[in-house]
């Protein structure tokens, strides 16, 4: 068995990416707002950004994009995704909301997902990017799954940099807070 | 509000650490074991090497160094920590047994936290680390709660790496798998 690679399933995806609102939830609801806006200093985003960050990309992202693929193949480029969005979609609402949000989003999109009944030659469609070129939608349901981890990655990290100072000389032992990669 | 760094209170530290086994069970309970043995290569561990790592660390590390301190202050040593005690305590196991141990010994020793009642005072209290010298009780506390954060970092890390080929040229966009930090 390899175990540092996986090839790409739709079940694996699904699988994990169902998981992703049940975590945020468990790191952050009634949390107070003066953990969920902290940050990492200049204009980096805060747990509360990210989450917003989120919603963006269901509404506008991964399934989306999946259609565009489906229907105009590579003569169709993707819209820009817009990674600032949140800064004026999240304004005035709260945390909470966000969350119930982004759990709804997600699941009518997996909905629609599994409704698509994608295929292994469906997998090999290819769109184009506006940046990136040509791409498979293979890779834009593999890149949602690793999106979506790597902002759990990043709420986690935020949460425990808050105390990098208190933790003392433990610093040294603690890559979230070194920077090292593991 | 300085949203970067936040002084140690006992119970934002309590809030965090409560959500962890609850975080841990969204991300794996119910995954195959080609999820949760998967790992980043070499001797880089699993998800289920993780959850025995943080099984023994409420067995041997945070509740009974902080015992330690209030008992023996820098007269006596803590013993040094196991790093690779799951190899072998995990042995024979089922992943979700060991996330049942994991919640169970958390909340008994979030309890006894919780009864020693500690002021601002025995915070300040100081023990001896076997290799980073004189730390403070609430350098160890913090410790604890930034220690279980790098590892929700981790096992997220390690599930989205598994996808570092599938994702293409979208993997110049993400930290998780190009390493580098955001």
């Amino acid at each position: 068995m390899n175990r540092t690679r996986r090839p790409f399933a739709i079940e694996d995806a699904t699988d994990i990416l169902a998981r992703t609102p049940s975590t945020i939830n468990a790191l952050l609801r009634g949390l107070p707002a003066s953990w969920t806006l902290a940050h990492e200093g200049g204009d980096t985003w805060s747990p509360f950004d990210v989450v917003g960050h989120l919603i963006h990309g269901e509404q506008t992202d991964w399934v989306p994009r999946a259609r565009i693929i489906l229907t105009h193949g590579e003569t169709r480029a993707f819209e820009k995704f817009d990674r600032l969005a949140q800064f004026t979609a999240s304004s005035g609402r709260t945390l909470p909301d966000l969350l119930d949000d982004f759990a709804k989003l997600l699941e009518e999109n997996l909905r629609d997902l599994g409704s698509l009944g994608l295929t292994d030659a469906d997998l090999a469609r290819t769109g184009r990017h506006p940046e990136l070129g040509v791409v498979t939608l293979r890779q834009l349901l593999a890149t949602w799954v690793a999106h979506d981890l790597d902002h759990v990655v990043q709420i986690s990290r935020v949460l425990a940099r808050q105390y990098s100072d208190e933790v003392g000389s433990w610093r040294a032992y603690l890559r979230v807070i070194s920077g090292t990669q593991g």
